[in-house]
């Protein structure tokens, strides 16, 4: 199919940054879908999350599992809320998953208040020694994904995308 | 929650791109979340399109359904299977979009062979008509995400993309 894929502007001279080009609305037609950057990136990131939900089903983890425990593992002590935030997965899935992780010993819920409304989330060892093992085929995934790429285009990569969350944040559009 | 993102690893001093590091396996602690692109990318597409979706509800569209149309605004005439790869839509999915669609006059089905097992999907005027009026909107959702990225890094940006995209056809890890 790649023949397809090719039609969609490969062929154009260069990219034109949106917010350069500020002020005047270019169709998809000028563009094209490669210079699209929202359409590359739900396309990579499909095919990202399939292969890594394939490799985490063959160790029954689930998606939103890894993710809390990755999440977890740099900022322990998190809200169900804040927690739902980080990983991209809905609060009342993200409860579940937590639901199932404190059974498997994997996480552990600690009250905040008397009233025990806000409860922090902690990962324990057992979780902790999961995530370790799982943690190698997350970043043969990464590292394979960004091959070719060299320190300072992936420096670049990292800056626009700490702008575009900044932005998605402050516009919420 | 702006304090409890700060703590993934902003203040690391540069980033390592994964394949310069390759052969040494890093640990999330080490890289940071907020140096870990695919974490970052999930983010941002999962806001992004969230608020795409409530765009389009509010005219009575669907993400496929408008995914549909940008693509076969560019290539128009392709199969089921190849709408459902460039749209990041499951087949069964895209294939019950697509009679929704015929249904509303958006596009029509043309059998490529006798047997009628391939059809090609074709864009009507009216189906046009719609896209171009829904654009202006993505438009705008893009071009307040690249806020501030000049027209070099959003070239760097793009020709990253494109080799993930590569990478991850080639290896499919």
């Amino acid at each position: 199919m790649t023949q397809v894929d090719d039609i969609a502007g490969e062929s154009r001279p260069s990219a034109l940054a949106p917010s350069v080009a500020a002020g005047s609305v270019h169709s998809i037609g000028e563009i094209g879908l490669q210079q699209f950057a929202p359409y590359l990136m739900n396309r990579i990131m499909g095919r990202y999350n399939a292969t890594v939900r394939d490799a985490l089903k063959a160790r029954n983890l689930s998606t939103p599992q890894m993710r809390a425990l990755a999440v977890l593992a740099v900022a322990d002590g998190l809200s169900v809320n804040e927690l739902a935030v980080y990983t991209v997965i809905e609060q009342s899935t993200m409860s579940r998953t937590l639901d199932a992780m404190a059974a498997k010993g994997w996480v552990r819920r600690v009250a905040r208040d008397k009233d025990n409304r806000v409860r922090r989330i902690h990962i324990t060892a057992a979780g902790r020694n999961l995530f370790d093992e799982m943690w190698p085929t997350m970043w043969g995934a990464f590292s394979s994904m960004f091959e070719g790429v060299s320190d300072r285009e992936y420096a670049t990569f990292l800056s626009v995308l700490h702008r575009m969350l900044i932005n998605i944040r402050q516009h919420e559009f």
